[in-house]
């Protein structure tokens, strides 16, 4: 099934105490859809770049079943650029430099082909936007995921507050939940939470796995215990787009398809930091996928007699 | 089959965000027995108190299965003491107080009705005395389990190593997994700490976990998200009880049955943390463990079709 997912396009220069890049191509919606397109088609992409995002990029993203008709090309300016530094945890990261460029000007326009999606990834932005397209949509998608940060909880509470009263899941990290909520345990901080609007909250704890609260049930997927992280960057996104994907694939939004989902999210994040950037998602087969998520299986399976 | 312990038996005064305690039982062999007791017996106990170590609670002991002939009552000195103060993360926490008291001079002599014993629980102490404990017996147990901490690879560091070569289980935090191999990488710690004699390494990292590595294989067992964590003292000790009584109950050592160990140790700490010392763990009954483990098997288990 069809998936829309609204998110940056961007460049990213990234260190980490492995190793340094210069420019490379990153973004929210990049890594949704990269990830996302091991598992579904069509994607169909929002977001918005400037004249120096590369051609061959498009290219390869159109070639994994990606549709671009929502990506604004603007001609006279430049990509949305990030920079940062990782500290020795992969956990904390320094901003380096922001350059908002083409996304100041960001206003996401639903394409009429996009109609009828059956699944909504809204990427870390402005809530209003975020609200803006849910908006746009003439039908309701079956599920809308949004993925959200602290800094808007901090300068755009009420827009946040708004959009979470019209999604299914929202993605956030454990602070964010502590934040969001004003609630210590991440259990008090769920039902807050679930009570704001969203049917689940997957709380994201990075090397720690990720926790799937309902109003009834939760769910603990962990984190695959690597020999090395060696760039984090991208890894939420990463997580997103395999969870979608794999919504889209089967179908389904019941606490059961969302379970397998988050493993499917958490098996493409582990791929996701092992190189730089988007580089393993590309790289990775059907094959790779599969032999991942038997990991995953082997690393939570137990045997016991009740 | 039968477990011997050793470790102190002790009064802690705790302070965490929800509440203040006076003086109350505590120490690492306390709650071992009294984790292990609801998993096997007999329970063969090793350590030291004062005058002022309460007769009600050896009784309490004595009628779980504990024994307590390797127990040495010090007729003019007072228990061991430890006071601290959680802070709101729980995870890190100030000490207060820390009166040696008997702990001093305790030499730990194994009694000959406990020579035999099936498995052996070394409780966080001096590597030395742990390491006097194995020389005693006449039999090698089954399996040995150690736990230690930080403060030892500090100041003792070649005790330490001489004893890590003659168990099979090492119990430490990853703070500790990562000071004792030097490595950041829980994943490369664990292969380092492995090579250096234990056959298991448990990785315990509270809230979000625990981890098992073997030389080839690597198992997660999640901590059971609660609304409350209210005292979260004896937390690691009642999870090293309810893995080796496990392991006593099944009479096994293998991965998998280190699997399910690990699984019942999470399940008795996260009653342990509930309320103040070792009180949970005297109410709970073996309906209340049940269904506990029922809810550590919803929380992992997962639908996928490879």
């Amino acid at each position: 099934m069809s998936v829309i997912t609204v998110g940056t396009m961007a460049f990213d220069a990234i260190e980490t105490p492995f190793g340094k890049t210069d420019k490379i191509v990153g973004g929210s919606a990049t890594y949704v859809a990269y990830a996302a397109s091991h598992l579904t088609r069509p994607l169909q992409q929002i977001s918005i770049v400037g004249n120096d995002f590369p051609k061959e990029e498009m290219d390869e993203l159109k070639r994994r079943g990606v549709q671009l008709a929502g990506v604004e090309v603007v001609p006279d300016k430049k990509s949305f650029f990030w920079s940062g530094k990782y500290h020795m945890d992969m956990n904390s990261r320094d901003t380096l430099v922001t350059d908002l460029n083409v996304l100041a000007d960001f206003n996401p326009k639903v394409p009429d082909t996009y109609q009828g999606a059956d699944y909504l990834m809204l990427g870390n932005l402005m809530p209003s936007l975020q609200l803006s397209v849910i908006e746009q949509l003439k039908i309701r998608p079956k599920l809308i995921m949004l993925d959200t940060m602290n800094f808007w909880m901090e300068t755009a509470m009420d827009d946040l507050k708004k959009v979470l009263k019209k999604v299914d899941v929202l993605t956030i990290n454990d602070s964010e939940a502590r934040q969001l909520s004003g609630e210590f345990s991440l259990v008090r901080a769920a039902h807050d939470i679930l009570r704001m609007g969203p049917k689940y909250l997957i709380v994201k704890k990075g090397e720690h796995g990720a926790l799937l609260f309902s109003r009834n049930d939760v769910f603990f997927a962990p984190a695959l215990p690597l020999e090395d992280v060696f760039d984090p960057t991208g890894a939420g996104d990463t997580f997103a787009g395999g969870c979608i994907g794999y919504l889209a694939h089967v179908g389904k939004t019941d606490f059961e398809a969302m379970k397998t989902a988050i493993i499917y999210g958490s098996a493409l994040a582990s791929f996701c930091v092992e190189k730089f950037g988007t580089q393993r998602l590309k790289e990775i087969t059907q094959k790779d996928i599969h032999n991942r998520l038997k990991k995953f299986v082997q690393l939570v399976n137990f045997d016991i007699k009740l």
